[in-house]
């Protein structure tokens, strides 16, 4: 397997066709695998936005004053808006705020970023990455990945994971396959897009490096069934549920 | 960046010598980077055990009672004995055990294996996964990583993640660093010994393939500060906290 970044991206603007920008620079294989930072493609789909777009309610303000209490920072009520506005449910809200985003992904902020963004404050993770996933897909003939840079419980640190997927299963299911010995599989759903979006993130890199497309070569999702089911919802998801029932004591 | 497996790596047994079989096998260059399942790792350790060598307390056959009730399923307390003895915390009972290892690393049932294991009924983790790839990054003279594959929260499925590590730090730490557009990063941490256990696990797999060794090769760790801090304590993790102290409503 090997991962490789699509070199001399150029700043990515709003209306930019990703997919002909990425099919420009790099001979794509029939079996190749192309990882998307979602950054692009929220720049792309016109996802930059201004703190002023939004108008804090009464929920926002409270939550960015006892998050200022608690953290000792100043807090914009308008971005905890903004960060209402892109979740489905907010699981946390201090000492910071944990969401599930409306496409299913549980992370902090709903995964508004603030870096890499000019001429903007923030950039929202895109609508629907799945569906963005698919439309390059149909572009430029491969699975596609679309990816995040994201943050996990239990261990510090953030690492690559995927948003949405297209052309290929998110996971590799072994459920009925046997191990050396002839035994059942302890391990069953293997996610690929995951793996996939988490190798890709050691090439991309965080920084100024101006690398969000990666191309996974050689490596097969393989003989195996494939599933689909990437996000737990909250009935299904036992920590999702404690976190909701959860109080952080403010001191 | 390439990701290949060791071949013909044989079943592995308590006390064989990890570091020549892939010596043996693999002509390894100063910057290559070699991941190792702990599933041989535990096995060269000599850590099989057998369901008999844990006489269930209380606590266990208490823990496997409730299990059985919610879920349907027998549940041996003699599994929970030894789940308890691998663990330094146990963050949830039903309706799955969820704990924190002794080395500190957050996982269902401490981790503890049943496939690709003869002749034993479990696998339990190394004992001390950075200290194992401390002893092979001394043979091999480059670094390693010990890994899992592992669930986690909010996501369905398991991936890849690093257990332990030596010969490079935990995570990139671009505090400091700056984006494209000259402003402070938003993520800080990069966790490159998780993203390169799941690089390594989208060519190990999970089922008969044999290949619980992967080299990655042509990656750099770069010029950027290290962190090797990887596991977050109690203290420092309010899911941990939150899970502690949630009670799940037996039905
Ligand atoms: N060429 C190019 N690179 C970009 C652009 N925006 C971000 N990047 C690069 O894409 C990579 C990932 O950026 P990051 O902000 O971590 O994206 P995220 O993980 O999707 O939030 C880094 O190498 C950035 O320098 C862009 O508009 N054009
Ligand atoms: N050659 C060899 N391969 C093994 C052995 N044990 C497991 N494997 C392979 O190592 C890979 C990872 O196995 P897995 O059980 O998922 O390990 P884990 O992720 O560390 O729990 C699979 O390709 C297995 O077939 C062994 O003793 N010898
Ligand atoms: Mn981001
Ligand atoms: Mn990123
Ligand atoms: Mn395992
Ligand atoms: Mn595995």
């Amino acid at each position: 397997m090997e991962v490789f970044a699509v070199p001399g991206l150029p700043e990515v603007e709003a209306g930019d066709d990703l997919a002909s920008l990425v099919d420009e620079r790099v001979r794509l294989r029939s079996d190749d695998v192309v990882v998307v930072a979602s950054t692009v493609v929220s720049k792309a789909e016109g996802r930059r936005a201004s703190l002023d777009d939004f108008a804090a309610g009464d929920r926002a303000e409270a939550i960015a004053a006892r998050l200022e209490r608690v953290t000792g920072e100043s807090k914009d009520p308008r971005f905890a808006q903004a960060v209402i506005e892109e979740s489905a449910d907010l699981l946390m809200e201090a000492p910071f705020l944990l969401t599930r985003t409306r496409f299913g992904h549980t992370t902090v902020n709903a995964g508004i970023d603030r870096s890499n963004v000019p001429d903007a404050d923030l950039l929202l993770l895109p609508e629907d990455p799945s569906a963005s996933a698919e439309a390059l897909h149909r572009d430029l003939g491969v699975p596609v990945v679309v990816t995040d840079t994201s943050g996990r419980p239990f261990r510090h640190g953030q690492r690559g994971v995927a948003l949405g997927w297209a052309g290929m299963p998110a996971s590799r299911d072994w459920r009925g396959e046997r191990d050396r010995d002839g035994r059942e599989l302890d391990v069953t759903v293997q996610s690929v897009v995951d793996e996939l979006a988490a190798a890709s993130n050691l090439v991309a890199g965080e920084g100024a490096g101006g690398t969000p497309v990666t191309v996974v070569r050689d490596w097969a999702f393989g003989d195996h069934a494939g599933s689909d089911e990437l996000y737990r919802d909250l009935d299904g998801d036992f920590v999702q549920q404690a976190l909701r029932e959860w109080q952080y004591q403010d001191s």
